[in-house]
């Protein structure tokens, strides 16, 4: 079991893929591998040894979570359709035990949830002490596709950006390590992913035939992502910029990016509150 | 891939642990393993194998799900102490993409569910259309440690069997199919298992005093559990009694079971809401 990734990245992922002010988007190859120096095999193999190191590390913050620990995690995933958001969750949240996951996918609104602040869902939403959140989109859609379709006048969808930094800044106060991970495929990979889900009859109820309309979009999205990470990427709360092409690599990124959050925590087994001796007697007895 | 687990079972797990009316838990070994007539090797290796199953299962589920089937499925884990509840979501659900399972543990009521009816709780975090909805202990602790206990009068609990078959019936015309799983450890294999979370620090989290207390009112509880088997496993969700001694017998015969579950609803993969060579033309126009 490989207890770091040392000779497969020449750079870590959290540092190879952290926005950095000024990255253009634009100028972004989805098919690079930032960091990474090893073969595609090597980052297949890598992603289940990987994967038991994030789970053993994930157990820990359950373990404190459940002795009263307020920590959490919490993994948020944008990115365009078939950018790979759903393979995410089942290759690399697949590894962890589903007790400690408290996963949400965040579709078009509710009549309810649309006659609520955009952040009451996600509030709602938000991992208890203890858990690994994961957002499968989020707030931030209130950002893109709202702002892309113009479904709130501009002088509201402006004003959000700062609104979405405060939110996270007290996220943060309260003990959760957010992890953004902005996802990027080239429209030509889209294309392809889409002509997939259209020929085989086990993988039509993963097309939608809207995806086809968003596609004319892309450039507005493409402003709207730049905007996203321009004003939301910060100091504590930093988005990650992930090439999504090559699944494996997307999906190795994102472990590393995960266990390096976690690693931060400097998580211990949490202490027993209980006398361990006084309690071997009694059980003995029992 | 096995497509099947022919050879390792001379009666299939669902015929083999449903509860048959007159059958006494007393009478229970919660060291055999029935219905299986394998090694404890090819147990673990085929864990893996119909885990796989089950995860396409559930993914044909989920599809449904997405494409507005109202269809679901939801485990109930019910056992004392140490049954290995905790270990079976992780080893058996562990297979399934985490995006279709909803999870919730029940812990001690909090002082809001105390304030609602006991069904409030419950009914809250039912699994919807598509999901696979996994019960870590459910309204079955309200005739079991809230029976033992007395923390309702005896008249009002004994109302609940019926009130809960009922409950459980609706479920069913709604779309539900219940998997009712009672898990048995011994009272010698309970002791064992907490001695072991006694003695090493990354498993003292898992420790609780109260569980050495409640042995001693291990018949008391052995009567509820009787009691339950006795008066709510019917013909459309009828209980499976497992015996939970060897951890491994336990998951793969709960695999199983989920198996059987899920292939009763003779899933096909939804048929698509769209002109597929329509989508063709305009996706490779785009």
């Amino acid at each position: 079991m490989a207890d770091n990734a040392a000779g497969l990245w020449e750079t870590p992922a959290a540092e190879a893929l952290r926005f950095r002010p000024g990255m253009q988007i634009a100028d972004l190859d989805s098919r690079s591998t930032p960091g990474f120096v090893s073969s595609k095999i090597d980052g297949k193999r890598a992603l289940h040894e990987r994967g038991t190191v994030l789970s053993s590390l994930q157990e820990k913050l359950y373990a404190n979570g459940r002795s009263g620990d307020n920590r959490s995690v919490l993994l948020v995933l944008q990115g365009m359709d078939t950018a790979g958001k759903g393979g995410m969750v089942r290759h690399v949240i697949g590894h962890v035990d589903p007790q400690g996951v408290d996963h949400v996918a965040f579709g078009v609104p509710t009549d309810e949830e649309k006659r609520h602040h955009y952040l009451w869902r996600v509030t709602k939403a938000l991992p208890r002490g203890g858990q690994l959140g994961v957002f499968d989109r989020s707030h931030y859609e209130d950002v893109l596709v709202v702002r892309v379709h113009g479904f709130v006048p501009e002088t509201v969808w402006r004003g959000r950006y700062d609104e979405i930094n405060q939110f996270e800044k007290e996220l943060l106060g309260t003990g959760t390590t957010l992890v953004k991970v902005a996802m990027f495929v080239s429209l030509d990979e889209q294309k392809s992913r889409l002509q997939k889900r259209l020929e085989r009859p086990d993988k039509y109820w993963k097309y939608n035939p809207g995806d086809v309309t968003e596609r004319k979009l892309w450039p507005a999205y493409q402003d709207a992502y730049q905007a996203m990470l321009d004003k939301t990427s910060t100091e504590d709360a930093p988005w990650y910029v992930v090439p999504c092409d090559r699944k494996w690599y997307s999906r190795i990124a994102v472990t590393e990016l995960l266990i390096d959050a976690f690693e931060r925590l400097r998580l211990e087994w949490p202490e027993p509150d209980f006398d361990v001796d006084t309690e071997k007697r009694r059980l003995a007895e029992s």
